[in-house]
Parts: structure tokens; sequence; C-alpha cells
């Protein structure tokens, strides 16, 4: 096979880009099980009034984990202590391990956060109440964070699609494709997986990953 | 820059080899927790003279997965109804995920079946008895089985790490590195992962991988 001069240069500037991206380490950030809830079912899980206490920040700007959790439950069986993750969303949203689905019965399907097309149904019980949502159960889509300088810096689209190799040096390093890129200035650089992933990878919150 | 004769021959020979490997796929076998006993431990948990009652053949020839389960603890947490394998072995020897592990309160390394250098700790219960293994725990090193035809057939050496490829067309393609290479005439094609891994990628017994 002989390349035309065009074919040679497309692979040339594709080795190059991959090559200046992969120099910048992006961060980790390893999700536990947590849920988003709207003000109505957090009224109908805590209580009218009640408010989210902040129990730490995310690395994501403006959001942070509550002291509040829940119990959320399917078919075969049930998971306690879910964390609330605040401000609160126009949708429910509940994010687990696939690990985590299988023991509660449920099969949902792969999603980018606020994407609750095909979400499964699940049960969600607070300490003053419980709700049914429909379809409100997700796993997450692998994603990185970034915000436009970041983005610009590594010539990086928001909803693109993006290999990123982590576990370098450890016993299980991974390349994880389709890791969906989300631009916006309310993001900072950061690698999103979940326990299934990070576990597989062998890596933790923090550890360096890279997009190859 | 420019490549040598030599170095373009060696890295033309490489890709050539990795095209021929990927064309043959590679069933996936999905590790659940499970784990091996000694003839000794057997006695204590079951009860000298019980034998393991075949549950159904693994795809490995030779072994069997048993009717027989038992408990396994930690300082943070139990797992119930983990199964034998048998036949019995020379070491015991306990495979969990690393979700597992965690919930267990438990270190484990991974490590390659048979080697349990490091192991950890674990309690072990059966309905006639307990016993504490002070280096059974591991979590397994992902691997390819191979018969000796197999392996000659795609050029691949015992003891050789592989890059495999699973997942493709999915939500979660993952590319799996340093995965061991195991041939015996007591093999049969199958690349092992656990759960965790299964998770990640999305794939589940049966899907196919390929060697890339």
């Amino acid at each position: 096979m002989r390349l035309s001069p065009d074919q040679a240069q497309k692979i040339a500037e594709d080795l190059s880009l991959r090559l200046e991206r992969s120099k910048t380490p992006v961060p980790i950030g390893v999700s536990n099980r947590h849920l988003h809830l709207t003000q109505e079912h957090w009224d109908a899980l805590f209580g009218k009034g009640s408010q989210p206490k902040k129990y730490r920040p995310t690395r994501q700007p403006g959001y942070y984990a509550a002291e509040q959790a829940v119990d959320v439950e399917g078919p075969k069986g049930k998971i306690v202590n879910v964390r609330v993750v605040a401000p609160h969303r126009t949708k429910t949203q509940v994010e687990v391990s696939r690990t985590d689905a299988l023991a509660l019965g449920l099969n949902p399907p792969v999603r980018g956060s606020g994407t609750l097309t095909g979400a499964a149904p699940i049960k969600i019980t607070g300490p003053k109440g419980s709700v049914d949502v429909p379809d409100a159960l997700i796993i997450a889509q692998r994603h990185v964070h970034f915000s436009p300088a970041e983005a610009a810096a590594m010539k990086v689209k928001d909803g693109e699609f993006l290999r990123v190799r982590a576990g370098v040096g450890g016993p299980r390093e991974t390349v994880f494709e389709g890791a969906l890129a989300r631009v916006s200035d309310k993001f900072a650089l950061e690698f999103h997986i979940d326990t299934d992933e990070a576990n597989a990878a062998w890596v933790k919150n923090g550890d360096l990953a890279y997009i190859v």
C-alpha cells in the first residue's frame, strides 16, 4: 500500500495531535453511586423546607456532595446510604455502577448525565417518605470535563469522543474508548469513571490519565 | 525522523502479527467470585468424606463449579454463597473483584492464579466449620487461556503479555493491557476477566474479544 501525500499528511497531523494531547495529565475522578434530585422529590424524601447540607465540594465547581443520603431499591435488592449531590436539578437522576444495578435487579442503560432516555425505574426512600421514579436510573457514560480554555489548549471539541489511557505502571493498565468530551465554563479538567471502571483499571481518585 | 530499513521491517512485522492475531475472536469468560480449596480446608468446611458435587463444567477442561458454596469474611463485611470450583488444589485460593474486596475491607493484590505471594488473609465458613487462611485472597490478573495449537496458530508464547480489545460496538469499548498468556493442553481459548472488568467494558460471558 502506498499513501497519497494527502493521506500521509492527515496521518501525521493526527499522530501529532494525539502526541500533543497526551502530554497533559488528566486527574481521574471516580464517581461512587450518587443521585441528583428535583426540588419536588427532595421535599417528598426529606420534608418541605429542609435544605441539603454541604458535606464536601466536588471537583466540578458549584456542585457538592450533601450530608443527606437515601436508600434505592429495585426488584432484587436495596442499596442503602446513597449520597445526594446538590444543588437540585430539573430531573431526578440516580447513577450507579453496573455491579450495583445487577444487585438491584435492574438493567439501566449507559447514559451521559442529563440524558435519561430509557433510564430504568427506581424506588427512592428518605427519612420522610418514598418516591417511585419511572426513568431515573442510569450508568454514567465515561466522560472528560474541560473548561473552555483547557479544551482549546488540547484542541478538543464538546461532544467529541476521546480515548483515555489509565492505570499506567499499575497491574491493570486500561484504555477507555469513547469517553465523551464535555466542555463548559462550569467544568474543570477531570476524567470521570465509575467504580467498576476504576477497579478494572486499578486506579483511584486523583490518579492521572492520558488522552491518547 | 527517518526509519532505518531494519526498524521499518520490524514495525511492519509487528503490525502484520497484530493484524493476523486480531482475526481470531476470543470468547470472554467472566469470572464471578469463587474459590479453590485444599482437601484439608474442604474437610474442615464440609466434613471429612464429603465430596464436591458437580453444578456445571467451566469452559476450561477438567474443572467444574460445585454445588457447594461458602461465606467469606473480612474486617468490614461478609460475602455469602461463594462457589467452590473443583477439583481441589494444593493451596486454597479465593478470587474476588476489587468491588468485593473493598466491601470485605481487604486489599488483596492482583495475581495470576496459583501465585499467592502477598495474598490477603480471609476467613472462610462452610456448613461444618470455619478456617482462617493467612494468604488466600487475590484479585485475578486478566489472562488468556490457549491450547498449545491455538497459541502456535496465533504465535503466542506462554507468559507473554497481550493487549485485548473488548466491547466493540457497545457503549463501553475497552482495551485491556497486560493480559497474561497462559498456554496448556488443559486450556481452551478464552479471555478471563472479573466482574469489574466485564462491567467496565459492558461485556458478558461468551462475548468476543480481540487480541490487538
